[in-house]
């Protein structure tokens, strides 16, 4: 089998180097192409990167030259890990120029014609490819894109809630680790031994409106937003890697704890029907243990791929609240492009 | 002035050190007793205390011998930072014997006929001290205890909220430092860049059941709880002091941003009429700064006795939300007692 | 293939939870019984383990029942994680009921006739195996140990300039995990945002001695100790995992940092001839970056098993100083053991 | 009496808020001027600074509007922190223009007429201030400098042992905190959980180097420079404030570790004689306990002003060895400029 040639934009940066983790070895995409800022083009990747992962470059990878983000890259996908101030501009220039761009921007995230896809919950969005096609003009080329960070710690597990019980409304107590902010990111004499209260980027913002089109329904063509309401507050914690929320939902229906994890353990959806190759077994593990999920034990759980939830129970206020977890820069961020671009793959659309 | 001999009780543990420390030069106290468990007895303070303060233990306690726990010691008062399983049982004996047995032991918190006493807020809850004598043949002895450290990041502040505009309903969501475990407490494999979603000793119950009694109403020697509704979830988090909470508010009557700043901004009360030594000038300190309040940064304002309060703004599924913290060993556990203990002396109660 | 049943003793313990991480598929080794203290004897392993690692407990392990540490267990080797408290008789009695015991508990380093093995340098002081039967009596059973964690970070760089040079003396200034003193071990009071200037357990005196006696020459069944002067200065930094030591050496015979680090990087031996599951490929891993090597980032090469090095510069005191890394409870404790165990195998001593 | 005028240049870096909690109600100073990069002049203090400390900017200090960096500023002396790609240039307009510039920049350390003081090692050097005067030309200006933050761990511990049995050589490892490298300074994703053994801007460099003037006689109008040979091995560990260092030195002559603690308990200089205000009253703190000293608990001893010592004991390579710590902000870097600033005061310099 050919595997289909792919570039990794952004590549310096840290989501870029999960990208490149993640790609390694990966039996449908082949990296082709390495591009990132006008100051590392032409050089080695291995000797301007500033490596933040615990395994070492790949040898083919290191040795690669680093090429332009402009459009005559040799590649089919174009996996972007771009900063926001310049993702516009260049995601758009590849998608017109016939590469399908799989990005973790957040640029294109909310616009009416381009899929926010969490393959779990709503690989049919994918339908607004052929409208986005139309409605600019593009021939092979679109953009295909996937949610901020925070908000998969808790989408699959709002999504089952709503999908069985109906979900009204929800409050989540985010716990974020350093790495979400990328490199330099965040100082450490802000966050060692400290919590603060704030993320920049209008992480509140993303958290109250990206999930309303996740959860939202395709209809003629168009997302209709979930109208779920969310209240959200952010906080950056001395951690690694593992985005903690404490979430409280209202829900329409009734229902019990046991019930409730019983949907969450059973969960399974199309990326585990096609068996795509990074998709977790099982996408939401319900803990039992009384004081996880945890980052330091959690994050790694299928690969750092599926979901952690834990302390299930009655809330006061609201209905039912939990905590859950997410593995920031895989699952929620590299991973969730790259089982975007596998789904693209399955349904044969790259 | 004479002052009033104070013994410390659990003199070796993290609260009885900061006892010490508060209530060393002190303008009422003067400690002239250190008690503490069997292992320890008979040494001096300096040669067994595993001192944790970033300060240095006064000369004139390092030297100073244990002594048993019995209520033989040379004190009026007897400031308890006892460990709860053997707290319930000294403290008794002591307020029986005729000591003011001032204690941030959980035990007897919620006796009908003990005063769980946050200055700021009801100061007239002394009252029950009159009670609790008659009720256990007390002749000058009695208790008096503080809260759970935790619930002092949001107590004064939902107070002023419920005075001015009733609170109905409240969510919290903690991250709490790792001194609020005492030592050795957190072991740190499981908090170094970790956190872990749960706290032990029924710290969400506390959470439930503590403030309703505090924000209850005297009533012909009774105390009336509150009817707030409040549902906790509990966090440690790797700080070393300062419990924070993101608060999300339900209120019965209609109020704005800018009013609850003000009302918060100009809140005095009992302690700061009184001029009592370690009352904070401003109980409430309100943040406008995006990023606040921060454990590194606001714990010590007023001398760790003050509370701090930012982000506040409009919850999209309650009413209002904001970020609180308060430092759990100053005024969220020892402080809070000396407070107290001085607001016993003011009141000619010792 | 038959595969040889093993024990896991002090299987609940972190160097315990290690051992079952790594023999879990492993090719030569099947685990057969987990033995533990009494409080834990009779349940299963899943049900009362504080499992401290990232990945999950295997399920068939979660399962077993865990057994008395007593000589009567389906085995032939017994790999022991033991608190030192009880190592001893322990190991003892496994050693004369016929088990191959490998131990990474101090007891028996340092005893004349059991080896105290670093496969890569000294895999022929196994010899000491007959020694130690015919001392002990032994007929089938036996002890092997691997070395404090410590020292692992430099001993077999200082193998290769001691054997390429002359070891004369040198100084050590680690920098050592929390993991490595088990569980709950360090506090997080103690160490969360601190340095804490020592190391327990008789620390400075194992990196003193333990390396005298693998650097030895086994002659007439007996270990000649090196002479090599060992100045050690222990810290425990805020680290999960992962020992740094800043090493000095002074050399007997001239020679340049770049043959030093040519020596380094060619090094290779018996383990990666005889081609162990565990045996890193490269067992010293030279880095070329001047802030490496760090525990966050280079601890996992080689699956563990490899030690790091890098600034390997002139010594403005001594020759020569370097910094150097090794993964604390894998190549450091259970990895070490494990490999040793392999050793054993291949050189068909069970 | 009437103040000195005091500009702080560079008054929003980390240095600069030291200076200014330091001169805040400072008997012989009175912060008149407040002096920063162009971004921030014209704006109020308070407005534009990110303040890192763990007090409240003073209210006047808040309101004060920043100047540039010219020697315009109504003052007498000029406290500089700014950073050494600017400190160069700016330093050196206003020596010329008359004031006295206390510094804390590299850039004139080393210069053969700028003295280089820790006053109470060498007070005595401020005659090369004639020197200065005369070489460049200056009438009422001149500069003065003080050292590196992390050779302050060692420096009069260093000082007291030369004096009494000379110092031959000497080893370093330093474990040095975050704060030592300003705002932004070092990533989170770099220090948090890791430790790196490397710190920019030539900081193995400056602790060969620096020592050796300060320790050097002055001898006709020049500074002869000290013999002792210093290795250094520099490391960044998570911790916010303290810089750590473990020390070995050879010294020419015999003693024993009774004497040296003895030496350096009764160790008092120059500042303390002139009782300066910001003058420890012990420079050196001698720990006994064999943990200690540790960053957490010993850096504030004397308002952060005292160096602390611990774990001195023989040296099994060179002759003995300790662990060493400073308050890199305070006494490391802003305390001591302003130390030697009330020396300058003391001794009738400004």
């Amino acid at each position: 089998m050919n595997k289909i040639k792919a570039a990794v934009l952004g590549a310096t940066g840290t989501v870029g180097q999960r990208f490149i983790q993640l790609l390694d070895h990966h039996p449908f995409f082949e990296i082709t192409a390495l591009a990132a800022s006008e100051k590392s083009v032409g050089k080695k990747y291995g000797d301007i990167v500033q490596w933040k992962l615990d395994t070492l470059i790949p040898d083919r990878l290191a040795n690669m030259i680093i090429q332009p983000c402009e459009p005559s890259l040799d590649a089919r996908v174009a996996f972007s890990g771009l900063d926001s101030y310049v993702a516009g501009e260049i995601e758009l220039a590849f998608a017109s120029k016939g590469y399908a761009v799989v990005s973790n921007s957040k640029n294109y995230r909310m616009a009416e014609d381009v899929p926010l896809v969490y393959p779990e919950i709503n690989a049919d969005h994918l339908a607004l490819i052929d409208v986005q096609k139309k409605n600019r003009g593009f021939k092979d080329g679109f953009i295909v894109t996937n949610s901020n960070c925070s908000i998969m710690a808790f989408l699959n597990i709002i999504h089952v809630l709503d999908r069985d019980f109906g979900v009204d409304k929800m409050t989540a107590v985010t716990m974020q680790a350093i790495s979400g902010a990328g490199y330099p990111g965040v100082a450490s004499l802000d966050v060692l031994g400290n919590v603060v209260p704030f993320v920049g980027g209008e992480e509140e913002e993303k958290i109250r409106t990206e999930p309303l089109k996740i959860l939202g329904k395709l209809n003629h063509h168009r997302i209709e937003l979930s109208k779920i309401i969310i209240s959200p507050s952010v906080n950056r914690v001395p951690v690694l890697d593992g985005h903690l929320a404490a979430v409280s939902v209202k829900l329409k229906n009734k229902t019990t704890v046991e019930d409730i994890k019983e949907r969450l353990r059973e969960f399974k959806s199309i990326p585990q029907e096609l068996e795509l190759p990074l998709a977790p077994k099982r996408p939401i593990i319900v803990h039992e243990a009384i004081n996880r999920p945890q980052p330091r034990l959690d994050i790694h759980l299928e690969k750092g791929m599926a979901v952690s939830v834990g302390r299930i129970r009655p809330c006061e206020v609201l209905d039912f609240k939990f905590t859950c977890l997410v593995h920031n820069t895989i699952r929620g961020a590299a991973g969730a492009a790259v089982l975007n671009a596998e789904l693209l793959y399955a349904k044969k659309l790259l």
